[in-house]
């Protein structure tokens, strides 16, 4: 009898390295599926080729970016919303693109689940399932982390490790960093480690990827010029570009200017405090680009109604509904 | 028979210079009332003795400064509301402060009404006659600019100059700038005047009297501690403050640092767009500490609650309801 | 050079019968079109033909009853939107479905105008107009009663009744009744007349419509079963109803049981108060029954979500946004 | 040494009868306080000799009627706050105020705690513990039905009906009603038992207390007349009456008329469904002869900005916040 597929939304990070080992254990046919939304500086082809050495019975790459700049993070955009009054959503609005890129993934294998490695205590875990559950309300979702035994089998990274040497996952040595991080071409967030210390400035702990501080910004204006279309950002400096093109070069133009850092606490869905720093200069730009031209095509009453929807707006984003 | 007395609420400036000879002519007794916001760089007494000289039965200062900050500032502080996402209600503000010190004083002195200078397209003559009717539902406000009778007689600012000398009224040789101001202690906007084409890129324009601009700042971090107590900022550094010093200094130290300017179009009450550049250094930064101060205090429906408010809170303020 | 041509949202009524004679004397060649919205107890056939006799170039009738219930009213229903929390909005709906109707017919004939016969104190002007646009920005409209020169020739009824008998245009003799009423499917709307006094109670003048007052509704309760699919009733007692049918016999039903009548004074859009009595019965039961369904089926969260949006969306309506 | 004080919120029944001797065996001076809202029928004296009878240090009456009415009822009916669209909050608002009564007389004994016998299911241990911690944040509560010991001393109604023999507590013989209810002067609430099917007619399987059905009511109108000032009803039919007055004097009237029965399905605060149905006829009264006078006296922006914020405020209050 043939095994039980599923598909893993994979990142070939210490956690669903295990996951691809553990799935088959349990008697999974595992099928690897890497959404790319951007992350930079991914060798992505030694990524694919590890799932394959680890026994995934295939390893494939989704290419959303220019979905996740058009259909997630333009719409959240033109409603000018930031949850709690400032950030941006560039990790919220990627989850429900994974969930949905992974349930195509397991209609095309015929798959049985979908499995992710999200937390029991963040954000995403509800995102991943909310979304999933929306498309597919039949769906049926493996969350490791959420699963006594798994977390048994697993009480630390040690744990980890050691299973990884007993299977022959390779382990990527990083050098560990205080902190934890989550990339995509909207964004770079940033928590836990040593942010968890309210009195920590995040600024000057993070190493900043996409960002130069405003002191070493050029004490110089760079003027950029954005074309609008129906509320939609088309063109810089007078040439057409793709939304993730868009995203990518003013990444490259804010980024260097100082734009778009901030440093919060924010509420999660699960009901605790979470401190994030979150750098996104391409998306800054665009909020504020975006809000000038409102103010030259919004009539008041619809741009009041706008601010008040915005928070509503915000909140359901980050939720993942 | 004794004449009938009015207050005028009277900056010295040509307009309610102007006026206070009109309503002479007209057969009033003129109460001038110059009410100190925290106007800078003003002669203050210059500006009273000129009241008394063109004939004014009084001229007094009232100095609510304090009060400006304390009672009107820092409950719009507290709400994080900011008019159509960004402005910080500087002048919204004060309007119904002047209101009600003109009130006062026309108790003080008899006065029959309550004289204003404000135009009849902007959105300060609703300020002044709502917030002096919610005060004294019975109040009588003359507001020249909207009578036939005044506009008729001064079309322009060469009829105002007239009657000034004609009358021996001085005018004070002023420097045409191309836009004009209105300053108080917590920001100095600009408006009209160049700034009326949205090409003019505002803040190239704007000789701006509390910040320098970003570039201009040092390339160095400057950190400040604010101290809360109740939601209410109270210390600085670790000194005491009033809601005075505290609005003060800050505008010093985030001015210096760059802090603190926008450049917008906003949606009048009166139903026109209206071109605004303001500069509100420490308000911007009181705003950014309170922010934060509340992301480790409130829980999270309660912040979601103030988020959905502060929309609303600001429209009633900036509408002077 | 042939005539431009016109559509006229065309009534049989005095106003817009007056209008096709009007029309032809400004040199337009008319085209009659009767939206039938389910306005009870006229006779269409005597109306289109009288609508040729004054000289219309063609008149014709556009059912648009099952789409007035299933694409206007129920979405609204959707989302429990009340105008200033009672006004189920029966006329507001119905406005827009006019304006699209009268611009396919223009298409059709080639026409350079759309014209209503609205008044320039009410409602329904800003609604055709907003809705016109919005399916045509570069639409033409003309809206005799918001030109002078049009007021001045037809100051009263009487110079209306004078003009229909010099241009032969048939004027049916109406019993006068003490007030005006607006009819569609969904409900009739009284204004005017006797009910702008607010001392008189509108329900002991009206002579309704639709339903019977609760105390000569039967001491006995009458059970239905309505049955929704995605959030839309789609069943009356077991059987199967297409939106139009579902409204009218629940009008039947709820309309012998007394269910349905308001009394209110409403805030217009124009500015100005306006006494309104209404009944809806049908709609009135279908908004208590899916209340009823959704809270057995939406979560806390959304419920709450909607109970905000319901004024917002409820204002949008009522404006014809 | 003497024993630890607790004030316990005491009405007579089944479970703070048992909380009475169950405080008292864990160390406990006792001092009952029955907090009057209005309960109908009910034998005071009786109630308060029983709670001596059993032990308590002292029985006391806090006659809070007025104040519900004056302080709690009416600032929710002036915001129009419905629950969900139409639950008028009767006993939401009532719990905060047993927290302050109980409050007061803790101060007044010197008791450590205050003792509520709301389950751990319910809205009720919500409110009452907010509403304590906001009037004073260093209180001490004691919940019994959240504490494991006592949940397992008492499983159900058989061991409570087995302690009160043995601690010869007086049971009153009540005739077992198929739900439980709720009463103060403002409303009956009735829930749980039969209603927990929604498949049941809630209002054919109730007997209620304050209405008769609309079937039963006479079929003649009956006018009331109620005066406003500032927003607050202060005259019927033209005589002055307190708050209290004014609700129970409508409680008559609207109550035989068939006015002010619901049944619904609530979210609680706890994120759980929850049927209620509930009968609150002078109130139901007085929310529509309110809105009613809003039609008159509020102008537009006010209507709808109060439109907007009713949910706001209903939930704040039935979350107990």
């Amino acid at each position: 009898m043939s095994k039980e597929k599923v598909v893993l939304a994979y990142s070939g990070g210490l956690d669903t390295s295990v996951l691809v080992g553990w799935l088959q254990d349990k008697g999974y046919e595992v099928h690897c599926l890497y959404v790319d939304l951007g992350q930079p500086c991914e060798d992505r082809k030694a990524i694919m080729q590890k799932a394959v050495d680890i026994g995934a019975a295939s390893a494939e790459i989704a290419d959303v970016r220019e979905e996740l700049c058009s259909d997630f993070a333009f719409p959240v955009l033109q409603w000018q919303a930031k949850y709690e009054s400032i950030y941006l959503l560039g990790t919220s609005i990627a989850r429900p693109l994974i969930s949905k890129a992974c349930l195509q993934r397991a209609r095309e294998v015929g798959a049985v689940a979908f499995v992710h490695g999200a937390t029991g205590k963040g954000n995403d875990q509800c995102r991943f399932q909310l979304a999933a559950e929306a498309l597919d309300p039949t769906v049926k979702i493996i969350a490791p982390w959420r699963m006594k035994e798994f977390r048994d089998a697993f009480p630390g990274r040690t744990e980890m490790l050691a299973y990884c040497e007993e299977k022959n996952i390779p382990v990527k040595a990083t050098s560990s960093k205080p902190y934890s991080s989550d990339e995509n071409c909207l964004h770079i967030s940033y928590e836990a480690g040593k942010l968890e210390d309210p009195e920590v400035d995040g600024v000057s702990v993070i190493d900043f990827g996409m960002t130069v501080s405003p002191q070493d910004a050029p004490d110089k204006e760079e003027f950029v010029t954005i074309g609008f279309e129906s509320g939609i950002p088309v063109s810089l400096n007078g040439a057409s570009k793709s939304p993730l093109e868009m995203v990518t070069e003013l990444n490259e133009i804010a980024g260097r200017n100082g734009v778009g850092r901030i440093d919060m606490i924010e509420n999660r869905y699960v009901g605790m405090k979470s401190r994030g720093v979150y750098e996104a200069p391409g998306m800054t730009a665009l909020y504020t680009a975006h809000l000038a031209m409102e103010q030259m095509t919004l009539d008041r009453d619809l741009t009041h109604l706008r601010d008040r929807m915005s928070a509503e707006v915000a909140g359901m984003v980050y939720y993942g509904m």
